[in-house]
């Protein structure tokens, strides 16, 4: 599993959308080849790598010859089917390695995980699987949490806010009954996130934490420097090297972190974890001498880990929807950096690409 | 020939090789798709493109197939045929156009049109298409000179150097009796380059000169800023300029320039000039926010230019055959950014893939 890669080898990518695709892109550079898996025929990373496997993350035989086919495997979501990975590693690495698919696949094991082995402080959190749990874990959190399913949410899919009494009245029915959490509510004043790096070879890289911005809860901007305190940003790096240190990672992390403020004192708490390359992280490729991308494909190959120098300050702005149409005015400005994922069809709540726009480091 | 693309929209490009990959990756970025054209089924630029054809510049159906395919055709190699470009015009826009092919490809037809339409300073030179004009010409310029075929030269191919009785003798044969001219032997203090960009809408775009040294004829470093007085970096700006207007150009071009020192008074003359990215421009892939490979994306979509900021000051290596093994030394320097071409054979005098070294702006 120590396997390290050479100029021409092949890495393989499970994903076709824009982070397989910005993957790819920075494989290339560095002489690296890239094959994607995705069960979509019209995936934008297709575009941009050498090889591609259409088929589906169940299907043993076309899993097999593309596991023979590269040097190592990596993804572009966290939600791989363990089976998946177990089939792929039979031939070789998959990096990150599956404790973290283990643990970000499941928020009830994602946050015992956080707070009782990586040490990092998270939202208080009990397990629920039926209405009478529900109600027996709102009695313990004094009335009030967020119900969240354990498995396949994201931008706050799968989650119910329970305030009232009227909201936990068939709550667990909405949620199709299925296994979840209640996290207690934090009132955090704002959400910023950090993304970690580490190599085989046990080198940790952090980069500058993010101001994050969401909006319809998807993510809107990320800003960098972070308005925070210089002993939070390091608290934030703290965390971050204690979660893949006790993962035994390899490759790019995102890590969400709630910012809690009590009185003069300012407390993170850990929102989640994304074992992959993360939207919040992009403002990298044009401020940063070494992207995330990058980063994650050293990673992955066994490489030297890059140096996360920040040249620019930054605010990245994802392009939802029919936000790309203003395409063309990015590119008149002069500062703006614009990303564009070659997504054919333009939908509501789609990220489409995003915008860097630069000033002078601060 | 005015058509301007849309993100989505496929960019045609005849070559496969390194600067066709460049162009490739940075269209992609933008959401565009590009569609490579070559002979060669192992072209490095494949690998990193939605469509190829691999087909001789002679083939008309594939021409013709391939032109029918994408919304504009740019190249990354000066010598196309002209009957190639004939044949895709009848389909779609060529950028840069054909006047700047014909104007390129031939030393006669460059060194004219850059002395008379121009108006910029070139060595003497003389039409030669025999050793009896030959013996007139060396009269003519002083007994010296550079013989250089007309067509097909590059990395100090196709001339000889004449100094003495002795290396008149057969030269013309040495060249296998091609056309060629005679020029004056330009006593340089060294080579600066320019890369000018001209948008569809005539706006002109320059980077800063860069100072480059060649190693056997071949481009080894270029360095930027160049050494050179603000004045005469000016007038090299001046002179790029003058050259793209006069071509009705669209796209990027590089302009190879001796510095002249007479006395106190330091004199530019034009060498050549590339229709096309240019290895001396390499630089700008990391020193500045929008790359020469971008800003030729730009033009020949019939997209706005990007500013040409450089962000630092930096110092491109080209790696040059076994080079390239200290690949893996040079991803553990924090400042040096590593590009590699995807070759798969290493062969001496082949470029493989440069460095850009990075320090602070002055």
């Amino acid at each position: 599993m120590g396997s390290t890669l050479r100029p021409g080898d092949t890495i393989g990518i499970l994903g076709g959308g824009q982070l397989g695709r910005m993957i790819a892109q920075a494989a290339s550079r560095m002489g690296l080849k890239c094959h994607i898996y995705c069960p979509d025929e019209n995936s934008p990373a297709f575009e941009v790598s050498a090889e591609k496997t259409v088929a589906a993350y169940e299907d043993e035989q076309a899993l097999t010859q593309f596991a023979k086919s590269v040097s190592v495997v990596t993804y572009e979501f966290e939600n791989v089917p363990g089976e998946t990975a177990r089939i792929l590693e039979q031939f070789v690495p998959v990096r990150p390695g599956p404790l973290a698919l283990k643990v970000s696949q499941d928020r009830l094991e994602e946050k015992t995980f956080l707070s009782e082995e990586a040490a990092t402080q998270v939202a208080p959190f009990i397990k629920v699987d039926n209405q009478a749990e529900l109600e027996a874990a709102l009695m313990e959190l004094g009335g009030q949490g967020v119900l969240k399913t354990r498995r396949f949410g994201y931008d706050g899919k799968g989650q119910i806010m329970i305030r009232t009494p009227q909201d936990i009245e068939g709550a667990m029915d909405k949620l199709g009954n299925q296994p979840a959490i209640l996290e207690g509510i934090v009132l955090f004043e704002k959400e910023v996130s950090i993304i970690v790096a580490r190599g085989v070879d046990g080198t940790v890289k952090c980069y500058d934490p993010a101001d994050n911005y969401h909006k319809n809860h998807i993510l809107k901007t990320s800003s960098v420097p972070a308005d925070i305190p210089e002993a939070t940003a390091q608290e934030a790096i703290d965390m971050a090297t204690r979660i893949v240190v006790a993962l035994n990672y390899v490759g790019v992390m995102g890590v969400e972190l709630f910012v809690v403020k009590d009185g003069d004192k300012t407390e993170l708490k850990v929102n989640e974890i994304a074992p992959r390359v993360h939207n919040s992280g992009h403002w990298t490729e044009d401020a940063c001498p070494v992207s995330q991308f990058e980063q994650h494909v050293r990673a992955v190959a066994g490489w030297p880990l890059g140096t996360p120098t920040r040249a620019h300050n930054v605010i990245m702005e994802n392009l939802i929807g029919d936000d790309v149409n203003t395409w063309e005015a990015t590119l008149l400005e002069p500062n703006a950096r614009l990303t564009l994922y070659g997504k054919a069809e333009t939908r509501e709540g789609r990220k489409m690409g995003h915008i860097n726009r630069l000033s002078p480091k601060s």
